[in-house]
């Protein structure tokens, strides 16, 4: 990056908040793939002005803009893959209202997830979505990728709730969007176009946000298996005969097998499949639900524990929480898909990854949120060992392929970014691939904010 | 229109589905705010193909498409403004697939609303947006309006609902959009960007929605206040306290006045405020809501009576349906406004319309969904008194302005179409109005899909 860009962003955003060194970049070149590209500098801006100066900088100079948040994303998002200068948000963290009558908060982009909900709960608010890095991710990030988590499957994603933005154009004019009412329908909806855009088509700098009541109850429990297809073909019972649950996570044999020494929670021998389960609501209705639950899974061939207390609540979740960190075991490395399906082909999909693994050689293990259809894939392998990543890789496109094929889409949750774009056209018809991009090109037109994701290279 | 284009038409669709006779041009002029202009023609296509092919003959000819539903909408979305072919989609109207394991149904655009609900309640499945219009508007015109209705207070509205699109551009290209899985992040939202587009960025061809379970109970609530403060404040009181109501409709003294003689029911004197409240869920959580509502109401000045049964539920909501059409006992026109502001306004906004009937010499009644804060606000006249038109048309102004500078919202579900586009810049802020008619622009450069939508004249 040439010295003078250097003194230019020093000018916008303050000599201290602009990293230049080497090991400051190599900070900000990671995120939850695991893979890393230098950045040629880090700024951090705090006010909307500032990062309106700073793309417009970018424009006049061609350098790559890449927003970031905590750099917890899964596929990419917020990676310099073309080098360039990382726009780091983090400062931006101010919850800047909470108006509980109206069941409203306004945040900068920066404010940590799980420490917005923490705040809320104090107002008995609930904002839901809840992605597994909640303790340490955005909520500028969760809206960039429109994240989801466990409580999808009765509360939604991010696009659910964010319901108005601040936004920096890449060109730099910065505008808002949307509403601050639970209804609005004026104009074109620029505010869901943002969101799930994966930090392409906008730098967020303030969002609205609409909450619902903290509900006063609620149960866990977890179910074990000793076949696959009875977990499976219950998920499609318990939804449709009215249980709502906010948890419906689900573990397959590889994955119980890898977590089983991590646990202090005796599984049955022979278990294949587990299912972790939470309702919500007014303590009348978590009864009911718990009494339709019993009623159902009369007769069916399963052990049900229920959490009587907070800390087994965590014992129950241990399990399902392990599962990330522990597939390393298996493996040094993993492709991780969060792929969805109709519910109804679940089984299906996770025949047909046991399937892959046998016929690749390699392990294979399935689990999240099967409630919705979102089941994460992860395929175990050394990235060293260049013919197991050849056979992981070709394992991969046989899975897309397969998902497609049964009516469902490449990701429910963590996006394109990279690791997927060269599969988009899979999934997105030439007609709206073509679309997209000429959104992006009308929004961004010099190709400075985020190049190199989503979209396929041509 | 030429007579060339009419043959090519009378090509596309087969000469019985072209209307080109001033009487059955007549009948396409129309809709629900009562103003009319003629089209040249009204086709009935009956297939995408058709569609496209209609579309690409408008751009090589230069005249307006306009895609009408049932022609019920508040705000000129289907309104020949400037003449050419209306695309009427009633011939499109099959459930193409209802997906019970998935909750999923497919739609063409001219299915009816009420229709496609009836449909699914025999599967036990909902399909809530519920306005006004259900049993003639169509699903097509509901997601290009992004129609709500009583139960958008606890299930939101139609872009809550529409997961998938298969759309044809304004210049003719056919494409799909979305998914049909709970979750989706893949590439830009376009299903959400065409949501609301009140016809001007492509027609729907086919609709995927998502469904939730027909809930097992529901019960129906009549509460009249002596005062109208004590009617609005208890909205947010209710609300707040946690209890769901999936409808919670709030109608003034001069709207109860205006149907006090076409009710069955006898009002209290002095009746200055109704609320009529519904809840629905499992019979476990509506007994709940019921007592946490009759602690709730415990002391407050008020008469409650609950519904006992269907006829009685049709007795409570009849003042409520009534309103619309009582209304033309006062005058014989209305500007009719779906505004919305944060729910703790509502008592502001209500004295407000009040002092400004007074400060117009006009009758103002307010209606409509007080959960959402989405107030029907109905500013009675006679056209054909220009002075009085005048005055109503001055009030209109006021009446945005205050909404806006309640941080309020010009439309919760009727959308800009003509009668608001004049206010757009109000709501609107210049980068976004002129970034949304660049996306227009982007999508139809020949300005041939429902031209004079939406933006203010230039």
């Amino acid at each position: 990056m040439k010295r003078e860009i250097i003194h230019a962003l020093e000018k916008i955003v303050g000599k201290a908040q602009l990293a230049t060194s080497d090991e400051e970049c190599a900070c900000y070149s990671f995120d939850g793939t695991g893979r890393s590209f230098i950045p040629d500098a880090v700024a951090f801006p705090d006010s909307p002005g500032q990062v309106s100066a700073i793309l417009k900088l970018a424009n006049r100079h061609r350098f790559p803009v890449i927003p970031r948040g905590a750099g917890s994303g899964m596929t990419g998002g917020s990676l310099p893959v073309r080098g360039g200068l990382v726009l780091a948000l983090a400062r931006m963290n101010r919850i800047i209202e909470i108006d509980a009558a109206n069941m409203i908060a306004v945040v900068e982009p920066g404010v940590i997830t799980g420490e917005l909900q923490a705040e809320l709960a104090a107002h008995r608010l609930m904002y839901p979505p809840d992605p597994a890095s909640l303790k340490f991710c955005t909520l500028g990030g969760n809206a960039a990728e429109c994240a989801g988590g466990p409580s999808a499957v009765k509360y939604g994603v991010t696009r659910d709730y964010v319901i108005g933005l601040e936004v920096v154009l890449p060109t730099g004019e910065i505008m808002k969007t949307g509403v601050r009412t639970e209804k609005g329908v004026v104009g074109y909806d620029l505010t869901r176009l943002f969101i799930g855009s994966e930090g392409t088509l906008g730098v967020f700098t303030r969002l609205i946000l609409r909450l619902l009541s903290l509900p006063e109850a609620g149960e866990t429990y977890l179910l074990t298996f000793s076949s696959l297809r009875s977990a499976t073909g219950l998920v499609s019972t318990l939804l449709r005969s009215g249980l709502t649950p906010c948890t419906l996570e689900y573990m397959d044999a590889t994955a119980i097998g890898v977590v089983r020494d991590r646990i202090s929670l005796p599984l049955p021998d022979g278990t294949q499949a587990l299912l972790l389960l939470e309702f919500d609501g007014s303590r009348a209705e978590v009864t009911r639900q718990r009494q339709r639950l019993e009623k159902i899974l009369h007769g069916h061939d399963l052990t049900c524990r229920r959490a009587g207390n907070a800390l087994e609540k965590a014992e129950l979740w241990q399990a399902r929480r392990s599962i990330s960190p522990a597939t390393f075991d298996i493996r040094p490395d993993k492709i991780s898909e969060d792929v969805v399906v109709p519910r109804s082909k679940i089984p299906e999909l996770v025949e047909f990854t046991s399937a892959l693994g046998r016929r690749y050689n390699l392990t294979i293990l399935t689990f999240g949120h099967a409630g919705d259809g979102n089941i994460h894939v992860n395929i175990m392998l050394d990235r060293r060992d260049s013919q197991e990543l050849d056979r992981g890789l070709a394992a991969k496109k046989e899975l897309f392929q397969r998902v497609i094929g049964l009516g469902g889409t490449l990701s429910g949750e963590h996006g394109i970014g990279i690791t997927k774009s060269a599969f988009l056209p899979l999934e997105i018809d030439p007609v709206a691939l073509e679309l997209m991009q000429r959104i992006k090109k009308l929004f961004d037109p010099a190709n400075i904010l985020n190049p190199g994701k989503i979209f396929p290279a041509t």
